[in-house]
């Protein structure tokens, strides 16, 4: 375990020598695992778990030295105390779990278009399709019925799962990691509208994701009207985003799950969206704005604030209105008896509550 | 229609004897046909439909033995009194239309990896793919396009529409039902951020779906960063859900469209998320716990309570804020006459409605 | 220019006889290049820009013959005064990008179906599956790994990009275009309960979308549970929006990303879901009526009416009630005042703000 403890600059509180074998949940682990502890919320669990070993912080390691499973319960329990036992995972799991490979090479049924470049040391699955002039290049993976459409670029290393649609002219980063039935390029939402039809505005930009960005399964980004879509470096999108035309992301930022943006905004470096916030177009979010959950900001937010509700406000604002909403119906009553004591008629009001 | 009622359980007001060719709206309904009527609001259209025959609760029949139909007037309407017209109506309209067979075999474009078992029952379709080491069950159906893993087991009589896609480890039980598009075992969203970089955590857990689960076109479930994601027996799910890493779903549970779980967070039996609800993460949800629609369920919630709002409060709560919050303009008013009554100067305050 | 301006029916300002090479955003245009300004907010960049030609509103127009671009301080711009500048790029970006032209015929690699039928002009990509009965119209395209069901029809010019699945009995009209990993025809989210358990209720109806209307990528329509979901013709989806099973809607409608309508509602000409708008089941919305963005219709909406808030009322009275609620700290201190004023104990009140 000391080589482990090495690699996370954690220090060991036990027996260094205790060998892992494998990394589980708490619930999962028994005396030869590695397991962890991240949130004072799982405190029980983490007594309660079989583990051998736990990766912790300093602040929550004391008394976790002794199981209180029942099966280990006269067991001792090894401690590798680190800042963040979540990034100590991060570092840990390709070890016990390295990605698999893939074979470089073209699947026999895979159809790589005149003009398209696959470097030989990528990996196109069954029944990919590369289209006329698209590049893919060293180590990158295109898994089974990926389709890659005219003009794309696949960076180096790049991981396309199954299914994944990249449009034509799509450029997909260095590094970049694109889970299943994510469609980048797809036409923007755009039409002129007179007497009633709605006419169609060609979308004849593109999409491009900067080195190391993950998009979600089933994620939709679509192409600008004219220029770029970019999604910028380092930058994770989860399950189920849809990114609008013509949106302009920083770097690193995070989008939770059903997370959407419109048309034309343009989000700074470090934005977060939680899960199911949406942005409205033509929006600028600054640099580590964050929107909470199920928020919708409507107006553009200045760099560092955090915004919640619909239309989202300041987060301090929308927590103490939250408060207040709850307390309506003693404010009706305040009123009520204020009206007694000054003598005012209530039958001129209805009271419905 | 009497062996039609009988296979119901109801009870036949009219003619038992008169045949019956198809079942059909109110609307497309004729004199061969059956229709139903399972709530008050399309009693209008009951009263006007062509329909032969309606399957209807006592409650509602009265005055619908005779059709106001134009077309049909004068005749005579017959009725299959049963409690829920709904579940007859699941009853009676597999005998109407029959599921289509498919034809058991594996087509011949279809790739099944070595050490891959499909059972001589079951149906793999045009192009699907059956990565090394999976397991397709007897009667089980895996149609165009659709993508297994490595590992992945799918059970007896499970129904894999076209495109769906099994992450490696991914289990279906016997008789789930899988709506093309849906992406099982994708990474969750997890990441150590360290210095403004996100750093992956290997997400290296699976997906388990318990028999006769649903899922709906375009879902998404993510793998558990350890351990398992896993939806119980006779759960729903509709299209264009969300379901994070580590979640745990139980039995009977129902996740309506667009509806989204965060990581980790434990929804018991018999659950219920309206449209577009979500979940936020390590939370739990009691059984029998009932979200309203585009609400947030950003708290645990206890068994049997339904919530509703962004927070979510309890449903009963929510909806007398409502009404108050409609009546925010009288406050202001009463306060207006109280301050006028007490001589308090206004020109402190600034009163913008 | 002075052709294209005829052909938008717009007046030059300068010179007429100004070569353009190509359609720009007003940040990458250059002098040979015609870009466009539709909306104040832009104003800035459009003076900044080192377009050469600018298509422009009468009232956005003056001020704009020179440009403030670095490059290009000293340079006159030509102007295109259009009406509306959107609907003139929707009328020239066909002349700069025509859409790349698809042979007509079937891939080797297609799979069409005992008695489908493929009009000859029709182009069938790599991996498409045309289903028994199917019937592909003239100068259709049916790209790559889309798989029709049995007895579907598309219909003439449709466009069917990569990915797309047609459950069996799908309708699309002439001219749609239906972008990647849509999903029409799938079954509706229907289930009688009965003790506990969730019996499906067999989806039988089918989806049909009249002519011209467009799906975005990852959207979803279900089947009817008998006859039909309709699309009128010309409503345009956007990406991730669910259409619920038996719903019905108008012409020229537009539903906004992530949007959600669940089952048998109706919906009437010309209606509008902003991003993420929800709409309940079983509601009728007239023509006209349109849903803010994030917003949920809970009840039916007359013809004509904007909705807003969850749940949603007129727009008008929900905008005056986000004004009020961000009084009530302010309502908290009047009512406080009022009752020192009048000598009402505090004390009996909890003061949490």
């Amino acid at each position: 375990m000391a080589d482990l403890a090495r690699l996370v600059e954690g220090q060991v509180e036990g027996d260094a020598d205790r060998t892992i074998e494998s990394i589980q949940t708490l619930e999962l682990a028994g005396p030869q695992d590695l397991s962890f502890l991240n949130h004072a919320r799982y405190r029980e669990q983490a007594e309660a778990s079989a583990a051998g070993a736990l990766l912790v912080t300093p602040a929550l390691a004391p008394g976790l030295r002794r199981s209180a499973s029942a099966s280990q319960a006269s067991q001792d329990r090894d401690l590798v105390l680190v800042a963040d036992p979540t990034r100590a995972l991060a570092q840990l799991l390709p070890l016990f779990h390295p990605r698999p490979a893939r074979r470089p090479g073209v699947h026999p049924t895979a159809i790589v278009e005149d003009g398209a470049a696959v470097d030989p040391t990528a990996h196109i699955g069954p029944y990919a399709v590369v289209g006329q002039g698209s590049r893919v290049g060293a180590g990158a993976v295109v898994e089974a019925h990926t389709v890659l459409g005219e003009s794309c670029e696949v960076g180096e290393g790049a991981f396309l799962h199954p299914h994944v649609v990249l449009y034509d002219g799509t450029r997909v980063g260095a590094g970049c990691e694109i889970h299943s039935g994510a469609i980048l390029g797809s036409d923007g939402f755009g039409y002129a509208t007179h007497r009633g039809v709605h006419q169609k505005v060609p979308q004849v930009g593109r999409v491009v994701l900067e080195n190391e960005v993950e998009v979600g399964a089933n994620s939709t980004i679509d192409r600008a009207t004219l220029g770029e879509t970019r999604v910028g470096a380092g930058t994770k999108i989860d399950n189920l985003v849809q990114v609008g035309h013509n949106v302009q992301i920083g770097r690193a930022s995070i989008l939770c799950g059903q997370a959407g943006i419109a048309g034309s905004s343009r989000l700074g470096d470090g934005v977060v969206l939680a899960g199911q916030a949406g942005v409205g177009g033509h929006l600028t979010l600054g640099d580590g704005v964050q929107v909470a959950a199920k928020s919708a900001a409507l107006t553009s937010v200045n760099p560092g604030v955090t915004v919640a509700g619909i239309p989202a406000t300041e987060m301090r604002k929308w927590r103490r209105e939250i408060v207040l909403r709850s307390r309506l119906a003693e404010f009706n009553r305040r009123l009520s008896e204020l009206e007694r004591h000054a003598g005012i008629e209530e039958a001129r009001r209805e009271d419905r509550i």
